[in-house]
């Protein structure tokens, strides 16, 4: 392959699809990309560099480094990664977005807590746990029941596990969690919505908000996301400013994802925040003047970002998510206003839910024609599996 | 790389910017890419796997189309290609878009004047040029001159002269192109404003058509797209009449464009045809529903076509042209509602004109808006040839 002149240069730790789609961002801008990551990885197949090793390798994120030197900005698209690494380097002179210091309080779930808390940003009730003694005391005040969720490497809600009563705590699973240590408790919060805010934050510190979305989770995995959110005007005023609120106390340009419970009485919580593009913004590339993805590439490459507007009245966006089987890509019947992102993935459990190996926008004048549109694809993308 | 289970496969003679535009189209909709092209090539960069050879090698088009067998449709990103190996293939059982015969005629202009004529489609006057003579007798009928065309091979107006006055034929030039016997005459238009149609036919031989777009044509290179043209309804009617009945008696699925004339009376006439996407038609991947690329990948894999809707008022490209130099790219100040891409190319006179190293869009509520922004992000771009 040719290399480019002069192209300005991006790392990326991790090349799956979110990887896939920020190289299929990039390109365009004249930014070539390198991701770190394992052979025949999504980002690889639509033209990333591939530096092999695996993103929780210290030693393999100093080889991502050294591909493209300190002109190249390294950004992340899991937070699960060696952040000490990233620290290091950014000691060393490199560019790091977001900063590893904010990606290391994210990336531990009770941190992230504590750290929303300090900011006077609402939650629901959380407490740590270092042993079942706490978790049966927990009940006492805790009637609806609490979960019990893995501070650092979950996500998906991979991870957390729901105790409704003290017989549960009894379970050798939750025993092993508790005892391993690295867990903390959450109340129950009997939410009416999920809604998400996706920010993008410029290196002088501008920060741009889309819309904010609806996020459906089925089994712990946000599957379907609905644009704009069907939420009242007052909802969608706590949401908005908490979504700002969250950002500006976060470090490093790029997208951040903030995902928020709305209680039945109108409150807004925030859930999780993801540093980095994330599932509940993929419709973005259809449905808005810039995606997130382009807007991720601007950002952390100290660029101006590009408008969050959105272009069509409605957008849903869909899931594909495969257990086992070969998927047979097919854009038969995609609809007018319907479309599909293929990752370049088999079907698997991954480790104990459906892998991701697609999602399908459908864009309307109303909910029900965008709901509509994505159902017919979502449905059609089925008959692809062998 | 890893090879795509069960994907969906797809042919391109040659591996340009189109080539590259289709290829990043093609990739969310799970199709692979193959391109025949040379090394280093722009499709290459973003993912196609590449078959080097040269496009009008009729071997090298054999072994493009056994890259992946006749499970791939073939298709072109320009039409001076060895069709005769198009042909043959055809007949051996590949499926080729657009139909080789009708790219015969196109790739010969003389051939698609007959045909549009043929066809009662307007064009202006022309005639075959076999001799000096028949130039001169032709400057006597015609008053305001002529433009003695190549028959073959010539495109962004190479192999174009214009003839205004008998003294003009004396030229070493002209004496050799006419004896060369490739060339045909065309009466010279005077018209006001020149405007494309982009249209696209599904394999079922159902048509849809973008807004119409005016062109504006520098140095005989098309420069800047405005869209929707600037043009009264009564021009429009026109316009959209005759580019769906070109496309109706051309065989064959994918992108056509019409490129016309608009006289001051207000007739509109063909000026050629391209049987591809093309140049006018790069603002549809910000502007418009589905690209004109996204078209023509779901057209020649035998899918439904996506909607050709505009999403915002109006919108302007200006093209990259850059004579020398090697390019630098650069995304900064591209505006929130401006768009970049970058071929991955270096400048270079091709052979006598500067080479389309990318583009620019920009976007607006209003035509002023858009240019303005356009032409913003085009400035910018200048700073970035070293």
């Amino acid at each position: 392959m040719k290399k480019n002149l002069n192209t300005k240069k991006l790392a990326i730790v991790g090349g799956g699809q979110l990887g896939m789609m920020l190289t299929q961002a990039a390109k365009p801008l004249g930014v070539e990309v390198v991701v770190l990551d394992s052979k025949g990885v999504s980002a690889h197949q639509v033209g990333a560099v591939l530096v092999e090793g695996a993103i929780k390798n210290p030693d393999d994120i100093a080889r991502l480094s050294q591909k493209f030197g300190k002109d190249a900005p390294i950004t992340i698209e899991i937070e699960h990664v060696a952040i000490d690494a990233l620290k290091k380097l950014q000691k060393d002179g490199f560019t790091i977005h977001p900063d590893p210091e904010s990606l290391s309080i994210i990336s531990d779930k009770y941190e992230q807590k504590k750290f929303l808390k300090k900011h006077k940003i609402p939650v629901a009730d959380f407490k740590e746990i270092k042993s079942n003694k706490d978790v049966l005391s927990l009940l006492e005040k805790w009637k609806n029941g609490l979960v019990l969720k893995s501070r650092k490497g979950g996500f998906d809600g991979r991870g957390n596990v729901v105790i409704k009563n003290k017989s549960d705590v009894a379970s050798e699973n939750i025993k092993k969690m508790i005892k391993a240590g690295n867990v903390y408790a959450e109340k129950i919060c009997n939410f009416e919505k999920e809604v998400a805010a996706i920010l993008v934050k410029d290196v002088s510190g501008g920060v741009m908000a889309y819309p904010l979305v609806e996020t459906v989770h089925e089994d712990n995995i946000c599957n379907i996301v609905i644009s704009p959110a069907r939420i009242s005007n007052e909802v969608k005023k706590q949401a908005e400013k908490i979504g700002l609120e969250v950002v500006k106390n976060l470090n490093g340009a790029g997208v951040f994802a903030i995902e928020m419970f709305v209680t039945k009485n109108g409150k807004v919580l925030v859930n999780e925040i993801a540093p980095r593009v994330h599932n509940s913004g993929h419709l973005t590339i259809e449905a808005h003047k810039t995606s997130q993805f382009s807007n991720h590439v601007r950002a952390v490459m100290g660029e101006e970002l590009g408008s969050t507007e959105m272009v069509v009245p409605h957008a849903v966006m869909i899931n594909i998510l495969r257990g086992k089987g070969k998927h047979a890509p097919i854009v038969e019947k995609v609809g007018k206003s319907g479309y599909i992102h293929w990752y370049g993935k088999e079907g698997r459990m991954f480790p104990d839910a459906p892998r991701k190996i697609g999602h399908v926008t459908g864009l309307g004048n109303t909910f029900e024609e965008a709901m509509a549109t994505a159902q017919k694809i979502h449905e059609i993308s089925m008959k692809g599996i062998l």
